[in-house]
C-alpha cells in the first residue's frame, strides 16, 4: 500500500472511532502525547479555540463530552478531496469534512401508517470543515501527532 | 494502477450503475453467482434484512425494483473514507455512503419569476450508511463477490 | 506519487481555488489555453450551456462572477467516487461533486441565548453533478486541458 493511502487510511479509521464514540479506539490513532487542536475555521481566518494533550484527554474528550446518539441514530464524520504529502517518515493531510447525523424511525406501537415503505427516517449534514492532521511513522505504523480540526460553524460555550 | 485503487473503483462503478437504475451494468461489477445482502445497521448492532442471490436477481432489483428518478431527478451515491485490505487476489473494503437525490426545476410555462437566477432546483441527503463488498480478481477483474449494504434508516416492507 | 493520485490532487486544488473564489489559484491548475464547459445534466442526456476560454476567463470567473460568500460563510465542493484513467502524459477524470454551503451563527449583541452549546449554524447541500476533466502532464506537473461541469440543478440566466 502506497503511504500516501496508509496516511488516508488512518483519517479513515479516525472517522470511524468519532462515529462510534469510541474514544480509546481513537486514541490509539496517536503518538503518546498527540494533540488535537480545535479551531474556528472563521471563513478562512481561524482563530484557536482549545487543545487536548494527550492520549487520555483525547479519549475522554470522544467518549465522555461528545453528545450520545439518539434511538436508531448514528453519524458520518466524512472526509473529501485529501491532499497529502509525504516526506520520509512525515506526512501532512489537508481533507474537508462534512458531518452528517441519521436517524431511523421507529416503529410506531400500532404500526407503520398504510402506505409506509422504503427507507424511512432522516440524514442530515450538522457539521463541516477541514482536518489538517501531521503524522509520523512509528514502527510501520502511521500516527497522529497533531490533529488539527477547522470548524465551520460556531463554537459556542456554557455561559458564554 | 494499484490494487487498492482499481478495488476502489469497482464502486465508483457500481454507485454510477445505481444512480443510472442500469441493473444490466451493476450486476457486470458481480461474480456469476454474486451476492448482495442488506441489513439494517441499527446503531452498530446490524440484523440482515433480505439477500439477492445471482447476477439476475440484482439486475432486476435495480432496474425494476427501484423507484425511478422525477422528472430532471437524479441520485448520487456517494461513498467516502474507504478502508482497503487487499490478499493476493482477494480483497475486502469497507466504505462510508451518503445517497443524495437532486431534481432540477422545470422552466414555468409563463417563464421563471423575475430576478431567478443561477441553479435552481433541491439537492438533499435521503440515506446513509456502509458498503462492505468483498472482491475477487477473476481473469485480471476484480469482482463483487458479495455485496453488504448497512442502512441506518429503518426498512418498512410494504404490509408490514 | 502514482499518476492517478496526483491527478485526484489537482481536482482537490481546483475545489480549494472555488472555495476560496480565488480564481488566480484556480486558473494556475490549467493549461494557458485550458476550457470550462458546463453543461446542463439533464438526467443523463446532458447539454452544453457555455463556456469559459483561457486562463483569463476563467479566473475572472471564479473571482466576479461568483457570488460572495456571507458573513462566516464558507463554501465545501465535495467530490466523490473518482474514475481515473491514465495513459502515458493523457489523464481522463469522472468524479461525483456535491457542493454544500456552511454558516457560521454570529453572536447576537446581547449574547447567546441561555442553554446555546456547541457548533451553531447551519451546512446545507446545494449544487450536484459531475466533474469530467481532462488533464495533460506539463513539465512534470497536472495541467487541465479541459474542465466539464455537470449540472443537476437548471441553470437559469438573467432575463431568461
Amino acid at each position: 500500500m502506497s503511504p500516501e493511502r496508509a496516511v488516508q487510511q488512518v483519517l479513515a479509521q479516525y472517522v470511524r472511532a468519532a462515529d462510534s464514540l469510541n474514544g480509546e479506539a481513537l486514541s490509539q490513532l496517536f503518538i503518546t502525547n498527540g494533540k488535537v487542536e480545535i479551531y474556528d475555521w472563521n471563513a478562512g481566518n481561524p482563530s484557536l479555540l482549545f487543545v487536548l494533550n494527550g492520549k487520555d484527554q483525547i479519549a475522554n474528550a470522544i467518549s465522555n463530552l461528545m453528545k450520545p446518539h439518539p434511538n436508531k441514530g448514528w453519524s458520518h464524520h466524512t472526509t473529501h478531496d485529501p491532499l497529502i504529502t509525504v516526506e520520509g517518515n512525515y506526512a501532512e493531510m489537508d481533507a474537508q469534512f462534512i458531518r452528517f447525523d441519521s436517524i431511523g424511525a421507529i416503529r410506531p406501537e400500532n404500526g407503520w401508517t398504510v402506505g409506509t415503505v422504503g427507507l424511512i427516517g432522516s440524514v442530515k449534514p450538522t457539521e463541516s470543515g477541514y482536518y489538517k492532521p501531521s503524522l509520523v511513522l512509528e514502527d510501520g505504523t502511521w500516527k497522529i501527532t497533531t490533529h488539527r480540526i477547522y470548524h465551520d460553524l460556531t463554537f459556542v460555550f456554557p455561559e458564554q
